[in-house]
């Protein structure tokens, strides 16, 4: 199993606190040691860092916990491996373009036969089947859409393959083009919104405190995505089974429940 | 302009010296004040920094410069905007899969009418001309072959794809599939192989020297490929005008001049 993280906002917002949390999960306080990844979002563009070393001890990791890039949507992953050997290429976020969009995505869990699935234009650079999943996905949209449709358009067909997926095997993923980021949990999946009125929040896996109403603003909306909740003095809400939400600025824009 | 670094070798090489002398040139000894990039390939991954802050102080270049990746082929870019605004997806190398390799691509100079180049299946995320040239480049691969042809044959259609792009301007470049380094040449790009005996070399831009008969083995060959000679005390081969010279395992595989 894997562990991820998401993060939707409706301003360019720091993930440090909540980076600092899932990288300990890597090889720390975790069994995560296969390499690690995130993906930031900035305008058009996405920036993402991927290491195959634990992130608990990567240099890299070091560096996105003291350097403060801010992102609306973020999409973070530890992994252990299953399928696929420890290697740069099988390190998620994957990143493939679509319809002039960088998509991210990142799994946790196991789809059987899913290197099966049709892929069109897309093909896998490393052997993960998390990574044939999301060419699957793209290639889907793809078929459908010569140009990107309107989110909510976007948001009900992603619902539907995604529920095409899901009777493989075990699915809990984030997916983002940079305006929405999509969640599907299928066994475990929390996320939390913070907005005014901020409080104070402390790690669950470090002893580390953020006052954050110290680092907003009172308009802020800042939802985070994670496999389990990071924070030991917040309430979390736990995604139902089978259910993809659309996440934009921070907000639940829309729910899906797979059949 | 800007300024182009790239490496080909037979082993995994550490570039810290050179990209510490191109650093340099981003805000600090030259005028490429407007981000820059670089992409490592791992295995049959590449994993790629990219900054919209000038690389001389960049806090992600800083990493790089202490980092010891090491690789076999890098491409490293510092830019000054001409087309497109500074913004991290007008930042260079460009990435893109094609046939389940990661191909990773970066330019200096103006292509005119590039934004009217057919680009099939590839849309540029960014409103760069290189870009657009880049999935042009790609665009003209995939619709030949289906799947990855050999290594030679490869080297000679991007010649024939070079040769379409360079009346439109300027163009200087570095290509890679992880596999081949390519690099074209309009007006200005040299290259140098080190190989045993090694010896020592002094940065042109920042008061640094590396012995590499101490970083190396005998069996080592590593060519480096700069805008302008990096080190003082070496002897740089300027690659002639309108050129193509695929690189592989550090050495010239194959040269192709453009009619």
């Amino acid at each position: 199993m894997c562990e991820l993280l998401g993060m939707s906002a409706n301003v360019p917002t720091d993930i440090r606190f909540s980076f600092a949390g899932l990288a300990r999960r890597g090889g720390g306080t975790g069994p995560h040691r296969d390499g690690w990844g995130i993906a930031f979002y900035e305008g058009r563009g996405c920036r993402a860092f991927h290491d195959p070393q634990p992130s608990a001890d990567s240099e890299i990791a070091g560096l996105i916990r003291r350097y403060p890039i801010k992102s609306r949507t973020v999409i973070a992953h530890v992994r252990r491996a299953n399928r696929g050997r420890v290697a740069l290429e099988n390190t998620h976020p994957f990143l493939r373009e679509l319809w002039g969009r960088p998509f991210a995505f990142a799994h946790n869990g196991q789809l059987k036969g899913a290197k099966r699935l049709p892929l069109g234009a897309y093909r896998p650079i490393g052997t993960t089947d998390s990574e044939h999943a999301f060419a699957f996905m793209l290639h889907r949209l793809r078929s459908r859409y010569e140009r990107e449709p309107a989110p909510a358009t976007l948001d009900r067909r992603i619902a539907e393959i995604v529920a095409e997926l899901a009777p493989m095997g075990v699915l809990n993923l984030l997916l983002s083009d940079g305006r929405t980021l999509y969640a599907f949990a299928d066994k475990r999946l929390s996320y939390l919104t913070r907005e005014a009125p901020f409080g104070k929040a402390t790690l669950v896996d470090e002893d580390l405190q953020v006052d954050f109403a110290r680092e907003t603003t009172p308009d802020d909306v800042v939802t985070v995505i994670a496999t389990r909740p990071l924070t030991r003095d917040e309430t979390w809400t736990t995604i139902p089974p089978r259910t993809l939400i659309a996440f934009r600025d921070g907000r639940v824009a829309s729910t899906y429940a797979a059949a």
